[in-house]
């Protein structure tokens, strides 16, 4: 049982697996603050769209029972909320999820009263990540019936939703019909959530999967070796372009390139309506550090500098469909609210 | 001054710049035999083609003082000959170059009249090897005259070659004529060339560069910040096919994509005539510990297993041209002998 996240009531203590120590060491971290939340989510100890959403919601949990010790508790909470929704810019979840709690609060209720409703509510989304997941999976192994060699991104899973996962959930259910070969895991460079995290997972569930450097996936393809593509996504826009894990792109162009199917697997919380396209969509620089060191070694010369892009844009002309747990949606988009 | 194989007579010993220990430590290790010189290939602390075929010449010259003291000196000097040639299966320049000066040593000479021609025969390659790469480069740098934003892969430079160095040798050229404004470094997982490699190059030199991961360079095109693209080349086939360091297949669709212009640079050495196409080149696979392990600490699950092409083919149609000593080239090659 793979658990991302966990709470205990009884001492208000969210438990969050640290991420950056895996496949090493499985330790939790103790977080009973917002600003400790924040820094979770910064240092990736957290991470991947969905269960950002619920990160958020737990953090936005800590904020609200800070905040009643404050003399106007909405200034403080609104001021809290602001620096929570923006310690990742680009999935759109955290703050999708956050100012989904916060709308249905009304603003006169008292302050004591809040906390309660936020937990309710996060006890809801714990559930909904989780039943999406599963339709979502589902919806994606008959999508992809037959196609017994997938390559996919990044971490998709349960580390990344707390659910089955949504692009590794779709062939982990894959998995378990007989209908998957092999996973390909491309490592995901700089911070190797491939690598890491995804390998972890299939290790743990039993699924066959073999490694590659990221530049390999277009040579992989070309071999013939790959029937079908599956990402995630931090954020798809209204007319289907999507931001995701660097590297996406790439495996987006080289897979038009080679005539190979490649779909986005997100659950609609990942849609976001107010944006027209991919241009408008505020991609995160992460420090240069990540790139030039590996663990703590420096690996470039300490003259040197790196570009850390942690996401890109792929345009939703080299996106085949969109795997929801509503069903395969395509572009032009009329029924994501 | 930068001198990756440095020779003193005097001792008969072969000073290899390790490069395996760039760009922490420039350590130099003393090679006396031809088993010490296939370590040194097979391990990578001498590399890039063109300067494998300068390593294989002084393997050559140690196989044939070796085989001095055999009783039958063409016997034992054919054997190792076979074994120093497919240290490394990819780039041809090893085979080709060893092949080139025993095809110019008569069978009837004497054991002892042999061991000079050899070494004359380095000399000679030497020179070649910095002059092919001087032309190569101010073509180059001519071509790509007003193109000031260059992406490349791996590492071409003077560890690569002996010389100015190929692709990197025209981003050299270019910055001196005040016409680059950044080279920008594909990482180049596994063995990160590129991050450690070129990029300790170009600080010694003070060309202005930027590191980025290998899945970056497709949305560094889509930002616009890229005109053109330079790689290496460990082979060129009859139809222009290329194998270079994997990673180069995914640059060259992805600047089709983008309509950018896409450069194979090197010298005509590195040509080999006596393959139709790519489809017939070995490519290399290497130990998958370079890519589960980073500076020998494992990244990833023990029990995950991962797949390590070192090179991919990147087919013709996908290449503006072909940057070489003689000129540029463009398919069918009519005048490559």
């Amino acid at each position: 049982m793979i658990e991302p996240l966990r709470y205990e009531k009884e001492t208000g203590t969210l438990y969050v697996l640290d991420q950056t120590l895996l496949p090493d060491e499985e330790r939790y971290i103790a977080i009973t603050s917002m600003d400790e939340m924040v820094e979770a989510i910064k240092s990736l100890r957290v991470r991947g769209a969905p269960l950002l959403g619920l990160a958020g919601a737990y953090g936005l949990y800590f904020a609200v029972l800070e905040s009643e010790k404050s003399p106007d508790f909405w200034e403080h909470l609104d001021k809290q909320v602001n620096v929570l929704v923006n310690a990742r810019p680009t999935a759109v979840n955290l703050k999708k999820e956050v100012n989904n709690i916060l709308m249905d609060i009304p603003r006169t209720a008292e302050a004591y009263e809040i906390a309660p409703i936020v937990y309710e509510r996060i006890l809801q989304l714990e559930n909904r990540l989780r039943q999406d997941d599963l339709n979502l999976a589902t919806v994606g192994a008959d999508l992809l019936k037959g196609k017994k060699n997938i390559l996919t991104v990044c971490n998709t899973g349960t580390l990344a939703t707390g659910g089955i996962g949504t692009a590794l959930g779709v062939i982990k259910v894959k998995h378990s019909r007989g209908d998957l070969e092999m996973a390909y895991l491309c490592e995901t460079r700089p911070v190797l959530q491939g690598s890491r995290l995804s390998a972890w997972e299939l290790v743990k569930e039993g699924v066959p999967h073999r490694i590659i450097t990221d530049n390999t996936a277009p040579y992989l393809m070309s071999l013939g070796k790959v029937d079908a593509v599956i990402v995630g996504a931090d954020r798809v826009v209204r007319n289907g372009d999507t931001a995701n894990k660097v590297g996406t792109l790439m495996l987006a162009i080289a897979a038009k390139y080679f005539g190979i199917d490649f779909y986005v697997a997100a659950p609609t919380s990942s849609f976001d309506m107010t944006l027209d396209n991919g241009e408008s969509i505020v991609v995160e620089e992460r420090d240069p550090m990540e790139v030039l060191q590996f663990r703590g070694i420096r690996v470039a010369p300490k003259e040197s500098q790196a570009l850390n892009y942690a996401f890109d844009i792929t345009p939703s002309s080299l996106i085949s469909g969109y795997i929801t747990e509503q069903g395969v949606l395509r572009v032009p988009f009329t029924e994501v609210k």
